[in-house]
């Protein structure tokens, strides 16, 4: 439902409309220069041959000095969801279940009802401010994977580091690997440390969000080194590689990793603090220590769909929270715009909040 | 095996020995100097957001000239494997079969066994210069898809038109669908039109070979809508789309095929014929009408994976031909190097064969 209403925003700006699109996870900084001159330079000299499908080796060792491991436990991937997708659809048996917290990335949902695998959704609720207890997950015999996305999209709730810890633990007693959906965790207000691979846990990143570099596709595993393997093997009977003049550039934009991640932190919770003040009253909401969405609850008798269609009428679009589990009174809102756009546009929502009282 | 073969080359290729490449399927011309222009502005100017999971408009709608079609029927794809791989992973319930002649590209075989597909594999011989008698196909109620590959890999035999025009009708009766994997008809040495989109057919192509954009990962699905609809959701869940900025470079390639197909088709003629007069008194061999392998048979006692194995100590990769079937003593040996180069380790082959007899 989120991909259609997505293809929907993307025929009407075919069609020539002006849409603000707060309805993307997609940041509105730009890859940095360097990134894109080393990708832009690679590929007019030619490094536009096959490549090993585990990946770069330059950039592999970088990410295995970041998260503590070594090259072999790093396999890029055309994005951090197929590199989950990948681990999930090798992993699955019928019958496992696949447990995540709720609010979640409809891609979670979406992959697991195309690989058959039951859903076990611990449902968080927003007078909690979303957190999660993490004593109340339940694992079963037939639990395959824990998805801990920390933070969340789309609550831009982080765990705190000591439940993070908890949950791992417990999970690793019991035979199960959490993955860790890290795609906003350099995003976390508090500027957390690397992840560092550990026993039990499967890390699942992206050069999209920090770097601003969605459209490169281009993600990684961080896996113990028999499921790295097994991930390799299905990307040389599918994408083959990621092109390698885009890994070329992912690892020039990470020698530059802490200045961008320091910079794109300090905006997304000052723009956190802007969509609060200005919607904050008009929503039930509970203030983000991450990222870049907002994900209030709406107080009128509209439900999150029928707001969205509307919004996107006024040229504002925004996602509906059905998208994202049983959160059908919310909508998650995409703070990525430039400011003054982002300004207008939160006008727009809190104008036509007001109405829907 | 095949990829096993193809890693130990890249590693080898990292220690820094110099090896002559004739082992992987890769042109040794480059991608048009305006397509690499056009996708380099594209990334500097910013085109590097998510993008529709089908593809770009201006791209599908192309393709959908070339091929006859609506662009809804096109599906723009990280490379034309993955589009097969995506294929068979909808389409396949236990039981099913795919049917395909051997040789046979590596992959799909890999594809069909990770899938837990049944191979029903027509052999075809040397003696009859890799001849299909289409007649002999057997079409059961379990068989899902045939796979046409026409040229094939590793062959570089095309079929007959009249022949795969007998295949895709035979099969259309029965109410199976002919997946035409065309990565090298535009290499057919009689220049062939651009295939169809008709009903019982679905094309796979790429960008790879006739453009030599290999690393650019890009390649295409024409498929009837309601397949095309399904090969979209799946790209949503999993690479959510190819890389704008490339497809708008691959846009602009397509507007010089024909000359440049014509070029390198004449290229790929050229080559066939001096690999032919190097080796071809010292191996068994029909000489291919298109595209850039060989695929001899090896008249001593050495298998095709010793013979490789030992040549690649001499400097020079070539593929095992048991990778591509039930073929041990054949070797596929690709013909792209710059000529010179090519003509330097054709003769280290043919100095290995005299040796080995």
């Amino acid at each position: 439902m989120l991909y259609e209403f997505f293809e929907k925003v993307y025929a009407l700006e075919k069609q020539g409309k002006g849409i603000i699109k707060l309805n993307v996870g997609e940041p509105d900084w730009k890859p940095s220069k360097q990134a894109v001159r080393t990708a832009n330079e690679a590929l007019r000299n030619g490094k536009t041959n096959y490549g090993s499908a585990a990946g770069e080796m330059q950039l592999r060792e970088k990410l295995a000095e970041l998260h503590g491991c070594k090259p072999s436990n790093i396999v890029i991937t055309p994005g951090s969801k197929f590199g989950i997708h990948t681990l999930l659809m090798l992993s699955l048996s019928k019958g496992d279940s696949i447990t995540f917290f709720s609010p979640h990335w409809t891609a979670y949902e979406l992959m697991c009802k195309s690989l058959g695998a039951e859903l076990r959704i611990v449902k968080l609720s927003l007078e909690d401010k979303w957190k999660a207890d993490v004593s109340k997950i339940d694992i079963s015999e037939r639990t395959k994977f824990i998805i801990l996305n920390s933070p969340c999209n789309p609550t831009s709730q982080a765990m705190e580091e000591k439940e993070e810890k908890e949950l791992i633990e417990s999970a690793r007693k019991k035979g199960v690997h959490v993955i860790a959906d890290d795609a906003y965790r350099d995003l976390c207000f508090d500027g957390r440390k690397e992840r560092q691979l550990e026993e039990g846990l499967i890390i699942a990143n992206s050069f999209s969000k920090t770097f601003g570099m969605t459209g490169w596709r281009i993600g990684y595993m961080v896996a113990p080194e028999e499921i790295a393997k097994r991930l390799i093997s299905h990307i040389q009977i599918t994408v083959t590689n990621v092109p390698v003049f885009l890994q070329l550039g992912a690892a020039r934009a990470l020698e530059d990793k802490k200045k961008i991640a320091d910079k794109v932190r300090r905006v997304c919770r000052r723009r956190a603090g802007i969509a609060i003040k200005t919607i904050g009253d008009l929503t039930a909401i509970a203030k983000p220590n991450a990222g870049f969405y907002i994900f209030p609850k709406l107080l009128g008798k509209m439900d999150g769909l029928q707001f969205a269609n509307l919004l996107l009428e006024q040229g504002v679009a925004i996602a509906p929270g059905a998208a994202f589990g049983d959160f059908q009174q919310h909508v998650r809102i995409s703070l990525c715009a430039e400011e003054k756009k982002l300004a207008l546009a939160l006008g727009v929502i809190r104008n036509m909040l007001s109405k829907a009282e």
